[in-house]
């Protein structure tokens, strides 16, 4: 049996549905930081993942045929996470589009949510969401700021970390962290 | 003090954090169905909300400005949720949006959710989006789901009650629930 379970981002948003799946699994996999947010629910083994490649999928997969194995995802596994790699039960946890959406007063539908940390995000596709909607674009230190020229942004860095908020001209901005969000106001 | 805290749309669904915050409020205020969902966690006295009105809203950060009220939102606030109709601290929850995500295996990233509960939804907009992404609609029964003509959807129906999933062509299809997801794939 295999579970991908959302531990949330910050502090105390893991939810008792949650704590109840990784309780029961007999093996957790995850990142150091996704593994170090859910430890005190761990009563199996505990495995830290470090390639994220189609072959340490598989041997999770391997695993789970014989055993009760969890992945542990931070934030929700369905927002750029891992729910999509695996056939598996999925459960959602608080992701860093929620926390954020909270902060700046918007609503999920009103904007369009787009990743960067995995694909090109193009500023044709940005400026043609711009005409419906606001943009989120979940993006790390590489993401070439600049291309998106004099629009008005807003960066949040860090979120329930050593959160930063600011606000400016893409163009004047630089990122700084692998955990930015970056809001365009429609 | 006002805070505007999500209560997730299934059982254990409430954050270690959204119950902190209603432990602590003197007032809670939420729908019927909100209330149930967090009642074991209210320690001072609760409100049941009736009209969701601009009056109502009033009333609440009125009451506020003396004491630490919290509005209790199901799902998460910042999901066609109440967390827009204060200038509030907004806790998040789990949405159902999160929900159908999981059941469906589709990132939030790979889709545009648009609220059919509050406006009109046209055909056009849904037509434009799907040229880039999936499309998930929140809807209730009044949706008239015919308009949507040919189209392949699935819908998911009051999840985590008594849950329905039904796939089909749309003109096919009569909405039967309040609490209704339909879905869209590119």
């Amino acid at each position: 049996m295999l579970t991908v379970v959302g531990s949330g981002i910050c502090r105390d948003h893991l939810t008792d549905r949650a704590k109840k799946i990784i309780e029961r699994a007999e093996v957790v996999y995850g990142s150091k930081k996704a593994l170090d947010n859910v430890r005190e629910f761990i009563k199996g083994k505990f495995k830290v993942m470090k390639g994220f490649s189609e072959a340490e999928y598989s041997e999770i997969v391997e695993e789970s045929k014989r055993k009760n194995v969890v992945v542990v995802s931070t934030g929700d596994p369905m927002v750029a996470g891992l729910g999509t790699k695996f056939h598996a039960e999925v459960e959602p946890g608080i992701s860093s589009v929620q926390v954020a959406l909270a902060k700046l007063g918007v609503d999920l539908c009103d904007v369009v949510v787009m990743n960067a940390h995995s694909k090109e995000v193009n500023l044709r596709e940005i400026m043609h969401f711009l005409k419906f909607r606001s943009v989120l674009i979940l993006a790390n230190r590489r993401f070439d700021i600049k291309k998106l020229g004099e629009l008005k942004v807003v960066l949040l860095e860090n979120m329930c970390m050593n959160e930063r908020v600011r606000e400016g001209l893409a163009s004047e901005m630089e990122l700084s962290s692998d955990y930015t969000i970056i809001f365009i106001r429609r």
